[in-house]
């Protein structure tokens, strides 16, 4: 159970390691909207990507607790970078199962922060097996990318901070965070139940991969019928943990297209002059395709982070 | 005469419409050059660049002087929307000579701003008998882009700011702005040289533009040698105002290349998730090419603008 007081410790754990993000605003987005939004830039984090404060609250506590003398974790994105970053914080040794197919740079990403790359098949199953032997071998102890509390209660500490920063004289009437495997969903939930009960929390999702608006709706883990979005870091399904809590406190789940998601991408960047990755511009997309249910509402959105190919841009 | 007070005058002017821009720093970058380095954001600044600073400082004071009935001004670039946007700011009909060939996307902003946009053949000759006739037809008050006290102050608070909220525990080693006509330029060496009289001011300049530097060592205002350079910003020669405020307070210029410009303007935007514009990355190009000359030092940048064609970047 991940209480009030589980967040409150997350944060005063990691707050030393992590920036408090800017909120910004954005006077022509407003505009288009026609609503009130606040912008959390998870892009500014540590390591490109708010993942840096579960991987930071999960691997803080296992070398406090002694729980175990390395890390390990498998992941093609910002979790691993966010595992690696941790591990080194506290000097323990990391090890990252990835697929081999991983783009180079985001090994040699993980390779910066004094981790050791594993390469495996780029299937969940060589995954997931490529961790078994590393815990077997190394004794690592493993840090999953969102079915941990711990990881969870480090995510949710992003939306605290939105909600201690921009909502002093007036709460939000709306949070939206996007979805893959639920761990920021889950943790954006939390801290808005506990910190402001009256603003509601809604989840975007890429129509090429949705699995978590099907979960919700059936209460069981779904996979999506299928799997072809530009928003790679999405692509997840829930666990039966996320599932249950994002059932008991998130209102909607709001689906949007490919070329939804590049609009709202180009907007973000081309008027507020900052990079997300397009996962994060999945909530604006589900906005500003969904202006009558959002008018003159105060919104915040939390921008998950800014690690793209600048290589292979979609516009 | 461009005193102290003419700069404190200008900002107290401008202040209700402008951001007052952050300032950030990357611990990346700065272990990349070796020394501290501050960014002032004027990509996030009114219009995307700092230009709203010395338009809106120009055009208030014909307004609150009763000079005119109107505003005119030629530019293919930021300072067209300057001016477009410090003249919605007072109501007043705005004029904008634009050569034909300046992109879609610029014509279609200044006109957002409620401005009307002349457009003429694309040559200095044509640019500035397209100005002359605006003004004998409609008594429009020239702002020129740089060649102008109002303008050159109303830049310098960039400069102030960035003194002002950086600079309080241990003045700056160094400031550095690029320099195209010299707006920019003349006003950071005014703020430092008032506020922080032991900071050098260097400029950083394209060797495609290489004007200025030629300039500084003559003493006349010179042409480039030639015109090649994707900092589109950055083309212009200086004149006879910027010049002499330039040789007085300024210590250094040093040239980059085209391949330098670009790979520090890539270091930005992975870095710091940041959209900045070629011309802005000019100076840290200088910094990273010349490691040795600012070690260990603490070194502000003016980032001037965030306004790029998506859809034509050079990586």
């Amino acid at each position: 159970m991940i209480t009030f007081d589980t967040i409150q410790g997350a944060h005063d754990r990691i707050r030393p390691y992590i920036h408090r993000t800017a909120v910004l605003t954005n006077q022509t987005i407003n505009d288009r909207a026609g609503a009130e939004l606040f912008f959390k830039c998870e892009n500014f984090q540590k390591i490109g990507a708010f993942k840096a404060r579960g991987g930071l609250n999960a691997v803080l506590q296992v070398a406090q607790n002694n729980e175990g003398s390395a890390i390990t974790t498998h992941s093609s994105g910002n979790h691993a970078q966010a595992v690696a970053f941790a591990a080194r914080q506290v000097g323990m040794p990391a090890y990252i199962v990835m697929p081999r197919t991983a783009p180079q740079v985001k090994k040699d990403a993980v390779r910066g922060y004094g981790a050791e790359v594993i390469e495996c098949e780029p299937t969940l199953d060589a995954r997931e097996a490529g961790v078994r032997e590393v815990m077997a071998r190394t004794g690592a102890v493993l840090v999953h990318p969102f079915d941990d509390d711990r990881v969870i209660a480090g995510q949710a500490t992003a939306a605290k901070e939105l909600i201690e920063d921009a909502a002093q004289d007036r709460p939000f009437d709306v949070i939206l965070a996007p979805v893959g495997g639920g761990g920021l969903l889950s943790g954006t939930a939390l801290s808005t139940h506990y910190l402001s009960p009256t603003t509601r929390v809604v989840a975007g999702e890429p129509e090429g991969a949705a699995d978590a608006i099907l979960s919700f709706q059936t209460g069981r883990v779904e996979k999506a019928p299928y799997i072809n979005t530009i928003a790679d870091g999405l692509m997840t399904s829930l666990s039966e943990r996320t599932l249950a809590i994002i059932r008991t406190h998130v209102s909607d789940i709001l689906t949007v297209s490919d070329p939804e998601i590049i609009a709202a991408m180009r907007l973000i960047w081309e008027r507020m002059k900052i990079i997300i990755e397009p996962s994060c511009a999945v909530p604006l997309a589900a906005v500003l395709k969904r202006k009558e249910q959002f008018a003159r509402q105060k919104i915040g959105i939390i921008l998950t982070g800014g690690n793209v190919d600048l290589g292979k841009l979609p516009f």
